[in-house]
């Protein structure tokens, strides 16, 4: 049986704790210290043949640079597996390319991050892998809520909407920004608030003292770049259903996931 | 209509920031000082009629003295509202009673606790509510999950199990703390370790730096005092199916709700 191994090259990417993934006190993969000796024992063992190497730094970066150090100790690591005999054919190379979660943000251009990679790679004979998926689906996605009030107390303002941290804990989970927009446009001036879902719990926000357009109930906002680690990480808590999914095509769209109804909530319980 | 209106009596309570609900950054309830103007206000308006005051300062409190201050605060308040003319009937002291996710928490006596509320409120002509969901069902639910194997990396070592951060978020979201022990009892050393799930994710762990009984892989372990905020806050993250629930009653046992199958994954999806 062919195998790959994941390595850590040990190199640090400026992330969420918990989308940082190639340190040490992570479950994931191997030192990369390690991985000579450990393909060195494998060659032992004759059911497996090492043909691959693979690696995953991190997750959400916009500067790339970090994947090009570790890709440059990965094809070191190649290389010495071939001096010592290894037939090395295949290299994933993971994720990590970020996405714009605020406006502004200049996440890495595809084009230009694998003219780099193919800079590096070209010539050595491996089939290279990479895995950019938050980078295709997480801008291809936003949550549309609808703007139930609006709040004030003694200290600051909330917007509160239909949407709520089942829908999308992002926010609530990684201390993530997500951008949040009228879906019609508007000239009304800004203000600062929380935006906030009717789930009885403080970790139930979408954004915090954001600034955003003025909203009035009824209004419908767009959560943006919701398409990664949105619908995925959805719950059914506060006995919430989940939202229909409706897939945009130039003019024209359709629903390609219901919305849950109260009976998918009780599924499978019996009494 | 008869309506209550929920306060915040401005009292701290020590718990983790998302299920502290009553400060003033958090959208819950209004400022106990603005509570006279408004049920004033309610009463020019004929449809309306006050009845009650409700409160609800925080989750998993260990020491409820905060939740009587709170008290003393919304009786105060309920005299100066009947004083204004108000028939106030009903007090909602909302929940808060913690329980023991570590062995050795003492968490408040259900019977000593009422026998205080009762003290206090006896004789004033208050039905009153309180909303102990989590002491109820907290410590009345475990995750049990199996051992797949360990891993020891250059820094620490790693228990890797087949329940994970969609069956159980807490530890991930709100760093919370379950005991996790043996389902069969064991006179092994103890070790030190991450207890983590196979979800891609590095925040995917049930506990960290945990020490713990000595496991081997197909050993069963038991993520305590799951009972709460567990189940519903589940998801398919990773395109796994959520757990079946069992009950268990005495020596006898039954499942109250089955596993998800794959058809559960993508039940409305269409393309």
């Amino acid at each position: 049986m062919a195998f790959s191994l994941r390595v850590n090259p040990d190199v640090s990417a400026e992330t969420h704790p918990y989308i940082s993934t190639g340190l040490r006190d992570h479950k994931f993969g191997i030192d990369i210290h390690e991985a000579d000796a450990i393909y060195e024992r494998a060659r032992a063992l004759k059911n497996l043949e090492a043909r691959g190497v693979s690696c995953h730094i991190g997750s959400q970066l916009l500067d790339v640079r970090p994947i090009f150090e570790a890709l440059d100790k990965v094809l070191a690591l190649v290389e010495r597996l071939r001096a010592a005999g290894h037939t090395i054919t295949h290299l994933d190379l993971g994720g990590g390319l970020g996405v714009a979660y605020r406006e502004g943000d200049q996440p890495p251009e595809k084009r230009a991050f694998m003219g780099c990679v193919r800079t590096k790679v070209e010539g050595k004979g491996l089939t290279v892998m990479v895995e950019p998926g938050r980078s295709i689906v997480g801008p291809a996605g936003v949550l549309v809520t609808r703007v139930l009030y609006r709040k004030r107390n003694v200290s600051k303002e909330f917007v509160v909407v239909d949407a709520a941290m089942n829908d999308l804990i992002r926010p609530s989970l990684y201390r993530s920004h997500h951008d949040i927009i009228p879906v019609r446009k508007t000239d009304r001036p800004e203000i600062v608030a929380d935006v906030v879902g009717p789930v009885c719990e403080t970790g139930d926000f979408l954004a915090r003292d954001r600034t955003l357009a003025q909203v009035a109930p009824g209004d419908f906002v767009a959560v943006m770049t919701a398409g990664a680690y949105g619908s995925v990480l959805a719950s059914n808590y506060n006995g919430r259903r989940r939202p229909a999914e409706v897939l945009v095509e130039g003019d024209k769209w359709r629903i390609i996931r219901t919305r849950e109804n109260y009976d998918d909530l009780v599924r499978g319980e019996s009494v």
